[in-house]
């Protein structure tokens, strides 16, 4: 293991200004500080924790609310500071912004803030940080991505398969055959993930698979405009959603256009955030239990830290019933849809 | 939550005897016995654990050896017990024979032994508690099996998909394009998703498919005979094998054919047990870390405990490279099959 006399050495420069470089000394410029804090983990040096000293855990949040108990981060922070806190650790939650991805690499970010391991929550597939979890040395959980080979890294997660069977299973159950999907952009890896385990799912149940009836979208509304009427025009009796807010805006958008949920249309939503119970009607949901995947996060990266090398931790899911699902009309009801706006 | 009492009603027995057959005294018919405990498990009964007594694991083993350094279980229930014991509880570990598992349902066999939860070993897809596990209620982990939707039972094991990826990618950069696979039977869970990792790393790395380059069998006198004759008729310079035995046996096979390993023929193993470094020669094997797998089982049945539903905990796993893989001839060498025998 390298010590600061090796940084030194390599740097041509004194163990005191490594040390103060290391420990945030004001009197070094932010250039040297990155230079020292660079060639530390080159060379695979690691601080030797004090004793009495509370490890550190870093929670870095993207592209996902937490604030709130509707919002989907909400009981997953709580979740992942009941486990740790008990436990001796302490837990910072950082909003990740490109400044911190951009400055830093992700283990010269660790090691300047002395955090012994992250749980990443929001993280997509073009974020820099996550090109680097190819090699990277210190522990990373990251919710809803999977890197491979890279020891230090965990998966953490639902099993989508999981949740997508037992949503086919619900609707075949019902009598329904054409069964649409929509979801967010494919630039998330767990959009991939459901994608894949909805079409896995219908070959599984032996119902029809065809390809338009899937779509999916960056933004809600263009969901909305782009695929849910060739969805509807296809003849579908039921549609499930990659997540709960999506599945109320169909939900919302179908009544609009004078289908009713669930006597015409089926809508299945996918996370049983809170709102579920309170749409109109109700929505049925794939339940993520996120108090637990945050429990889970901590249990995978305490694993990480005593070197057991957990690639992929997945939770059960649940169908949580409610009255957005029926049974199928015998035959699709016809709409009338408005004209495609140039939008 | 059911009581004594409740079991007692249901049974039309006194309570005192309820608790008699539950605490195993001697003066009960094993067929009451049997009653009381199958009413129980039905009703939903938990014994209410005394104060500062030690939770009490049940380590199940089948098909599998564990006595020696060298047998696979070996460091599985050194790693479990490492895990476990330091936190407070007790491992037991138990040979599955056919007699437990039909005398008792597994959660009648569990209350009966006031066992709080399990890990299995080597449980195959036609062990009659394996069915059960559809709906059992005791926590129960099982090393390379995967139970869906039933919240108390989680699948450990490793990343075979990673595995194969890391074989496959260490082949084609030594310039192998026609490689086989062998294995064990497909009455077992991990075998079946190893042969289907095969195929899927074979595509990812743009490699041609040959279902005929795959072949599996229970017993290794039987895939050397029935499969690997014809993977080396179809010019195969690489074979990767299911477990390590077989991956030994194959490499000796082959040499008595007259090829050369690696210079006629590479082979890939399975597990990296310890014979791997003591084969002519070493035998390059992707690694499951078994010591590392019994920690996580642990890991993984306390969170069942404590309710948080984990479905699937898998490990990373690592290529180990040593001298049976080498770079590839440019077409393969033929060798002269002996006629088959009749056996």
């Amino acid at each position: 293991m390298a010590t600061i006399e090796d940084i030194a050495k390599k740097l041509n420069i004194s163990k005191g200004t490594v040390s103060k470089s290391l420990n945030g000394a004001a009197d070094v410029s932010e250039t040297l500080r990155k230079t020292v804090l660079e060639t530390a983990v080159e060379l695979g040096y690691t601080r030797r924790p004090r004793k009495q000293e509370a490890k550190h855990l870093c929670l870095f949040i993207k592209n996902m609310l937490y604030a709130e108990p509707s919002d989907f981060g909400y009981d997953i922070v709580i979740g992942f500071r009941k486990a740790a806190e008990p436990a001796g650790f302490l837990v910072s939650v950082v909003p990740l912004d490109d400044a911190i991805q951009t400055g830093f690499t992700y283990d010269a970010y660790m090691l300047k803030n002395n955090f012994a391991g992250a749980f990443f929550l929001g993280l997509s597939l073009s974020d820099p940080w996550l090109g680097q979890m190819q090699t990277s040395t210190t522990p990373a959980v990251l919710l809803d991505n999977y890197v491979k080979i890279n020891p230090t890294t965990c998966y953490v997660g639902v099993d989508n398969n999981e949740g997508m069977e037992l949503a086919i299973s619900h609707l075949k159950q019902l009598g329904h055959r054409h069964i649409g999907f929509l979801s967010g952009t494919l630039g998330s890896y767990v959009n991939h993930v459901r994608h894949s385990a909805f079409f896995d799912a219908l070959r599984k149940y032996d119902l029809p698979e065809a390809h338009h009836l899937a779509g999916n979208a960056v933004y809600v509304s263009e969901c909305l405009q782009k695929h849910l009427p060739s969805l509807l025009q296809a003849g579908v009796t039921a549609i499930i959603c990659g997540h709960d807010l999506l599945a109320h805006a169909v939900m919302v958008h179908c009544q609009e256009l004078g289908l009713r949920v669930p006597e015409d249309i089926s809508i299945i939503g996918f996370d049983d955030l809170p709102i579920c119970a309170y749409t109109t009607p109700a929505l049925t949901s794939i339940r993520q239990d996120r108090t637990q995947i945050g429990k889970s996060a901590f249990y995978a990266v305490s694993s990480l830290l005593a070197g057991v090398p957990i690639s992929t931790l997945l939770l059960h899911t649940q169908l949580i019933v409610r009255q957005s699902t029926a049974a199928a009309l015998p035959a699709p009801k016809i709409v009338q849809l408005p004209p495609v706006s140039g939008r």
